[in-house]
Formats: C-alpha cells, structure tokens, sequence
C-alpha cells in the first residue's frame, strides 16, 4: 500500500479571493473563516482529498500548510482517518485539482462547497442532467425552477429535483448554490432579478456558452466574490428535460470563470462540479473562454448548420444522407433560439472565424478548379492529421 | 394467418437486359435461360421470394407472370411449399424489391444472382466488410486480393476470404461475381486489366462514391452488359482491413448504377447486396447519382475538412473540444488520398457546390454583423427543421 502525506491549504475565498501563485500577489491576514482545502500526497503526487470553510484564530499563519487550522467536521475526520491508517483512502477525486495549490489567503464566508441544498434555474438538458446528477450524489436538498410547468413537473416524478416551488426566487431564497440553467439571455437577466432574494452566504453560477457577458454583469451588480461562471462541454442538440441524462457531465470538461474579485467563489464553483458532478474544471478567464470557445463550439455549430442550411434548399428530395453526412450536420439541430443568442453574444469572435473559413474555402476551390491533386491531398491531409489527434 | 399469392416474374438478362415498363421496350423472346423472380403477396402486397436463372423452353411466353417457368430449384422447392401451405413463409427479404417487376423479358446468361463464387479486389473497409458479411451469409467462396500482403494475410486469418491469390487476375478469373472495392481511380485501371480474366457468365460491380466513370469504362470496354456500379451509403472515416466490419451494410441504402444496356446487371447487383448484404438496393442513374452524391456526401466531406482544416490552423493547443465539434469534424479525418480521387472525379458537380455556400455564409454574417436575431433564429431554424426530419 502506497504511504499517504497530508497536508492542508488555505486559499484565498471571498473576502480576499485572490490566488496566490508563487511570487505574486499580496500575502493576506488569515480571517475568521477560511477555505481549507486537505490535500494527500501519494508517491510524491499532491491529490485533492476533501475541503470546507473553516473558522479560524484571527491572526494564525497558514502559510506553513500546517494541519491544525483544520477545524471542518469533513475534513477534520477524513484527516483523522488518515492519520490513523495512512494507506489510500477510497475517494471519487482521482485527478489532480484543476489549478496550483499556494500561499493561504484570508477571511472566507461560511458557504460548503458541497451544499446540501442545491437550486437551479431552468430544467432543460443542461439543468435537468445537472439536478439528475446532484441527486445521485447525494445532495440533500434540490430545488428547480422552470417557466414550464410541465418540465418542473416531469423533473419532481423523476426524482431529479425535491420540490419545484412556483416562483424562482423561492428557489434562490432557499439554497447554498444557485445554478443559472436558463439560456444564456435569461440568466442575464435573471442575475439581477433573483439577486435580492439569494442568501448571504450562498453562491452563484451558470451554465452558459458565452461568459463575458454574464462575468460583467456579476461585477456591475456588485456579486462579483460570489459568482463563478461555469461552461460544461457537454451539450446535445436535443433540448427539454426530456434530453436530460444523470451522466451528462461525468468526465466531461467544464470551463470555470471567475469575475474581478471572485477566485474564491471559482475555486468552490469548480469544486463542485468535481466532487458532485464528476467534472473536470478548468480555470479560464471569460475572454480567453469566449475566445476559444468561437472557434471550437460556436464555429462548429455554424458551419454544420450552414451545411444543413444549404442541403435544406439544395438536395434532391429523398436524397439518402449516410452517416457521415448525418454527423457533419447534427448540430442543426440544436435549437434556433438558444443559439441566436450565444452566437449574438459572442459575434465580436464569431464574426472574424466565420470570415476566415473564406481562406480555406477558396485555396480548396483553386486545388479542384485545376485538377491539382497534391493541392488536395495536401489540403485535407492538414484537416485529417488534426482530426485524427483528436480521436488518439 | 394471411393468405400468400405467388407468381413469377421474368425479368431483362445479360443477353437482352432491357427493364420492361408498362408501354415501354420491346418484347424480346425468351432465350433458353432466364432470370426467375418468384414472389409472394400477403394482403396485396408483393414481396420477393427468391429468384433464379433457370432454363426455358425457346419461344415460351411469360408475358402472362404464369407459373411454369420455375424451374430453378431453390425458387420451385420454396413454390411448392407455398402452394402446399399458403401461409407467409419466413424469409429474409422484408422490403419490396427495389423496382417495380412488370413484363418479362428474354434470353439469360447462367449466373446465379447469389454467386456461390464471389471475388473481392480490396480489402480495406468496404471491401473487407463485404467479404466478412458475405462469408456469415453462407456465400461458399470468397476470394480477396489486396496489394498490401498483410490485409490478405488478415482477411484470411478473420475468415473474411476463403483465400487470397496473389493475383488480382487469378481472382478474376474463378468467380461469379467480381467486386472491385480499390480506390476510385484503380477501379478504373482494374476494369480494363482484369477484362480479359473474367469468366464468360460473371458480372463485375463496383463499392466507389462516383459513378459516371466506371460506368462510361465499363461501356467503352464492352463490359457494359455484365457490369452494373454500386455505391453503398455505409462508409466509415477509417480505412483499411482492420476497419472492416461485419455489419457495415446491414439496413443501408446502396446505389445501384446501370451501363447503358446493363439493366440486367443491375437487377442482379441489386439482388446480391439485398439477399446477401441485406442492404437495401436503390437504382440509379450514374449522372444522378454524381450529381446527388456532391450534395449528400462529398460536400458533407468537403466541409467537415474544411472546419477541420481550419481549426487545425486556428484553434489554441490545447483547447478542448466537445461531443458536437467532434462529430462536425469526424469526417475529416478520412483518407485524404481516397478522397482527393473522389473530389478530382466528381469536380464538376462539387465546385458549384462548394461555391454555393457561399451565399447562406453571407446571409448569416450579414445577420450577425447587424445583430438581427430575427434573421439569425430564421436562418438557424431552416437548418434545424431540416436536420430534425433526418432524426424522425
């Protein structure tokens, strides 16, 4: 049996959320309560074991990455545990956290990472999957919200979410960790909407494609330490709470962005996706997410809804489409309203993408135009070398 | 239990291959040996029962779909039984057969539409997959060449091919029906070199993506009677033998392309990929199948490559790419040598097709850049209704 080495680390949390990486950032007080992250070491190699908001003594220096700041009922017994039988324990966390574990930082809201009331708003793939997933994990307490009764309903039968009262805020009024699962306009809105009514402790995220404008927003109204944006890469084409599915997410990556201030709330945010959903987090910032996302999301849906778009007017009727010609345009099907959006929201990246393709388009168009065969091995040998890696 | 009418159908054959419509084609006189469709109705409907080339007295009249000519002993055993029991037999033909069977025609060749010897010239994917399903059918012998010694070695060794000359010819020159399942481009060449080897009664087809030229070869060659093209809507993105599947045809369209006086050939093609692929057989014409097939299939091509193509130029390293761009792009990774053949062939009809996404690109980018949601949900919503059929 391999020999277990803990440690604990105090990150930066809402009050101070910055992180600190080596050789940057100020060296903050350690407040009254701070995000305790238990690390274990197995053969040298740092791995996530368990965390919680801890009170702690004014003053106390962590910076050593001692055990006594401790004091989280979770964390404390698994630390226990380990202590008395240092061999590896059973976890879910199997790979290593998703950023650098540094310096501490200080003062932390009382918020677990794991909540046991846990609320979303919208039911849809997105939302339903999500609350599937939660309460498979075993989260307490899931509320939902959708403006279609139908979908609240279809979602309390099949025991994806515990009750579904008739008004969102009720929903934000009664949770640690409020998901926006709307599209990507209505969280918007909804942002400031619900905002009176979500408890002083609890956290915000989305679940949206675009995260600048939801990461800005979260800044303009001053909820900049308690939300993180989330972007799961694990969507459908299809759409409702009937697409939802409780492994959606599991092993798929999901893009955490945090605002300004809000690295702390990123950090528990990421957490969460982790250890209840299965997830694998990735830290971003919302440009370079919305950036890269043009490219390899909303490119993709608009070139297969441009293939379809175009066979849509220009394919013989009952013209057969084998299966490559099916998968080149499955995203057409996406749902036209939810996609207007992330592609309004994101044009300012969409736009220059789309216009490039141009290039590409037209050096092919030459290669055939004069029967130049090793133009077109060459050109789709580009395309099949990075495709192929891809599949690796 | 429903009632089953039989009656047969004297069908076009090598030495007088004309389909006869109703008011159309001359009424040739039956030769000595004809190709005999039994078929049966259940509730007026009619379904194929088998079929075969028997031996007819000169001069004998079929115009009237009468009984007496079945004399092919799997078609008369299975008759007999019907007559006996009038009940629907069990059998593996579920479809209507892929055309319409009206007056018969005349003189036949010996050939047997389920070749007991059949010879594959390839053995990558299509070539492979059909000799793996051909051999779980029962066909007695299947013979495969390969230019790469190893894909014969392995052909063999998986049971795929009962053996693997060392020559193309020698392959030629033992079976029933000779399928050329090399590249586009070596079809063509094969067509020529192996003429010479064919036995006397055998047919030729071809698996390739375009049509028109092997058909207009196998026309110049004289091969036009004893050869029909075939296209199966079953490819896959990888390539050689070990992509070879055992079910790769099974339920898929497969077009059937006739030479100018090859209708025989084709009814008998078509018949071989039903009853022992049961794939399901679509006649053609070669023009229409080029021209339908930029649409469906080499445009699907052309733009998964394109999207690959430039991401592979654009995309950040490392960026991670979901479920939705994977399938948008899977197509590219197909062999960029076998494509390049196809493209270059069927470059008259993929140009304008290419040049035609032009203008639904320049829609939406105009709808982007004036951020007009209307246009883009339209936009969007014609490619989605579209594809959303293909699901349903």
């Amino acid at each position: 049996m391999d020999r277990v080495s803990l440690r604990t680390v105090v990150l930066g949390t809402a009050e101070s959320p910055s992180v600190h990486r080596p050789g940057h950032g100020p060296a903050g007080r350690p407040g009254r309560n701070a995000c305790v992250y238990v690390q274990w070491a197995v053969a040298g190699r740092w791995r996530f074991l368990s965390s919680g908001r801890v009170g702690l003594r004014q003053g106390c220096d962590h910076a050593r990455h001692d055990r006594r700041p401790v004091q989280h009922r979770f964390a404390r017994s698994r630390l226990h545990r380990a202590e008395r039988d240092p061999v590896v324990m059973p976890g879910r966390l199997r790979r290593e956290p998703p950023f650098a574990f540094t310096r501490p930082s200080v003062a932390a809201s009382f918020l677990c990472v794991r909540p046991t009331k846990l609320g979303i708003i919208g039911l849809g793939a997105i939302g339903g999957s999500l609350a599937l997933q939660a309460k498979r994990a075993g989260i307490a307490t899931v509320l939902g919200w959708s403006p279609e009764l139908g979908e609240r309903v279809a979602a309390v039968r099949q025991g994806a979410i515990d009750d579904a009262p008739s008004r969102a805020a009720d929903v934000a009024r009664a949770v640690e960790l409020l998901v926006l699962a709307a599209p990507p306009a209505a969280n918007l809105d909804l942002l400031g909407s619900l905002k009176p009514h979500v408890g002083a402790g609890a956290l915000i995220t989305d679940v949206g494609s675009v995260k600048r404008a939801i990461v800005a927003r979260a800044d303009a109204l001053g909820l900049g330490p308690r939300f993180a944006g989330g972007h799961p890469l694990a969507g459908t084409h299809e759409h409702g709470f009937a697409a939802a599915r409780g492994d959606l997410f599991k092993g798929a990556v999901v893009y955490i962005t945090s605002t300004r201030d809000g690295n702390g709330a990123a950090r528990e945010v990421a957490h969460f996706w982790e250890s209840v959903l299965e997830a694998h987090p990735v830290l971003i910032d919302a440009a370079q997410h919305d950036r890269q996302l043009a490219l390899t999301s909303h490119l993709p849906q608009a070139v297969a809804s441009l293939l379809a778009h175009y066979l849509a007017r220009a394919a013989p009727p009952g013209a057969t489409f084998g299966p490559g010609a099916r998968d080149a345009t499955r995203l057409a099907a996406s749902e036209p309203a939810l996609w207007t959006e992330i592609f309004l929201m994101n044009r300012d990246e969409l736009l220059p993408a789309l216009r490039s393709l141009e290039q590409p388009l037209g050096e092919l168009e030459r290669a055939l135009e004069t029967g130049n065969a090793q133009a077109v091995t060459a050109w789709l040998s580009c395309a099949a070398q990075w495709r192929r890696q891809a599949d690796a």
